[in-house]
């Protein structure tokens, strides 16, 4: 069984695709990559996290790969990276923030419901809408060698899990799939953005 | 088919699984990361290496994914880490490392066994009894930007390739399952433990 | 559906396994690595652009772990970077790059070749393709903590994509298998060797 988003959140799928293929290929261009190393980290970023989701499932070749709309959204935003770094980089964080956030939160919503799809249970639902969401950039982080920014900094990854965990309870409860999303996605938006707008952190065990 | 091991045997699993879980979460906390960097890099430690195993032998979703027990396990191991972390790194090295070796041992033995479950030939099973026993601790190493450690000191993969290597030749030669794991596990507590205690290390090829 | 490549290609791509895996090896050795984490660097060298291109592509257990002859190849590879370690240092560069050219060739042909037998799309066998030439050097440098040298530096990558490409447009024109091979390892073999004999780069996006 596959999940086919039809219209309107295939749309907004490939857009956060493509947001996160400039986002990796712009940090993979200002660690001195070439052409090639900027198009694999950006690849890496936008899709990294649901070909993950994709293999521990079990549904092969992962859907990104399936389709040539999700590489040809990488490829666009690999060729943004290109042409306009400069511009790019001159985004305002606090637009690319919002952005982020967005892309984030359908992500996490658009894993935990395919995990949900798949039949399997309620914890690991959450933890693959985690994985759909995050996982492209902590593995953009390894090929960058850093220590994924998502496990040090900043209420991210917690944010994607929440809005998981709202998809899991509401589908629970006999929410519709497409209400079960929306609510998700904005639970996960609203915890980011209020994170970042007040500097929010998880506390360090060592300080 | 799933390897279902029955009563003392999941206790001792989830055993291993929580205190892989400890080891790998105080390192995560030494290393500087947040409470949810602490969680997922607990996580990577405790499972990576059955994760690893059962998506190269197709059994997905993997086993450590199917139930909450593993999750709760590990949710456990890294809520120690957090409440008692000046505990945790006051254990004694002695301790530490004969625990961690037992861990070990258990899951170089399952991790062979399930593979030869599954009908793999002879090499592939020690490889994927290796795999379960140490890729946990690369996978936490590469998370946290370090070269792995058991690519370069003490002999610790060695040992769990020799676990899981007598697990396989005492299969072959008709031994029961149950038998064969405990010669296996003892054959790999030992060689750690005593390499451990005598300081032998593996030559490196340049010095 | 597998492919069993008889005869002359089996033995070329064990002599290419052999050969990635004296690479690999020799960095690995030369990183300070011990002789456990030798055969292991050796090991993903290797295999792991083969393993992760079966892994997406749901061919479990993968191909280089179900034979002896896979394992039996690296083992040998890791021997001669142990025994002869001066003398695989003194090879000269020359001989290196075009050994090394010629197995990312057979690689890249091999992993599209496989890939199209599976009946996956175009676009996604030139990935593969790619993935099975460069990504074991890709998960080698992950393990030796080094940014990705392929993400970096020289027309690497892009001769395997040119490979995978140049067989993905022969067989959709008619082109028989074997001929479809022979001219994609043709044309990365080309690109590789024209490119390091006059120093070719990509350009990086910052300079």
């Amino acid at each position: 069984m596959r999940v086919r988003p039809a219209g309107m959140l295939t749309t907004a799928d490939l857009a956060a695709t493509m947001l996160f293929a400039v986002e990796g290929g712009a940090q993979a261009a200002a660690a001195g990559l070439d052409l090639f190393g900027v198009l694999v980290v950006a690849f890496a970023t936008a899709v990294g996290g649901g070909i993950l989701r994709d293999l521990l499932l079990g549904d092969v070749p992962p859907a990104a790969l399936r389709s040539v709309a999700y590489p040809a959204a990488i490829a666009t935003g690999a060729t943004i990276v290109v042409v306009l770094y400069a511009g790019v980089r001159a985004v305002p964080a606090p637009v690319l923030v919002t952005l982020d956030a967005a892309g984030l939160a359908l992500f996490c919503v658009v894993g935990a419901t395919k995990a949900l799809d798949f039949r399997v249970g309620g914890v690991l639902a959450v933890l693959l809408g985690t994985i759909t969401g995050v996982g492209g950039g902590v593995l953009r982080d390894l090929l960058l060698r850093e220590v994924p920014t998502v496990l040090r900094t900043d209420i991210y990854a917690l944010a994607a899990a929440l809005g998981a965990f709202v998809v899991v309870v509401a589908r629970r409860s006999g929410m519709p799939r497409a209400a079960a999303m929306v609510v998700g996605a904005a639970a996960c938006l609203a915890l980011r953005l209020v994170s970042a707008a007040f500097g929010w952190h998880l506390p360090q065990v060592v300080a």
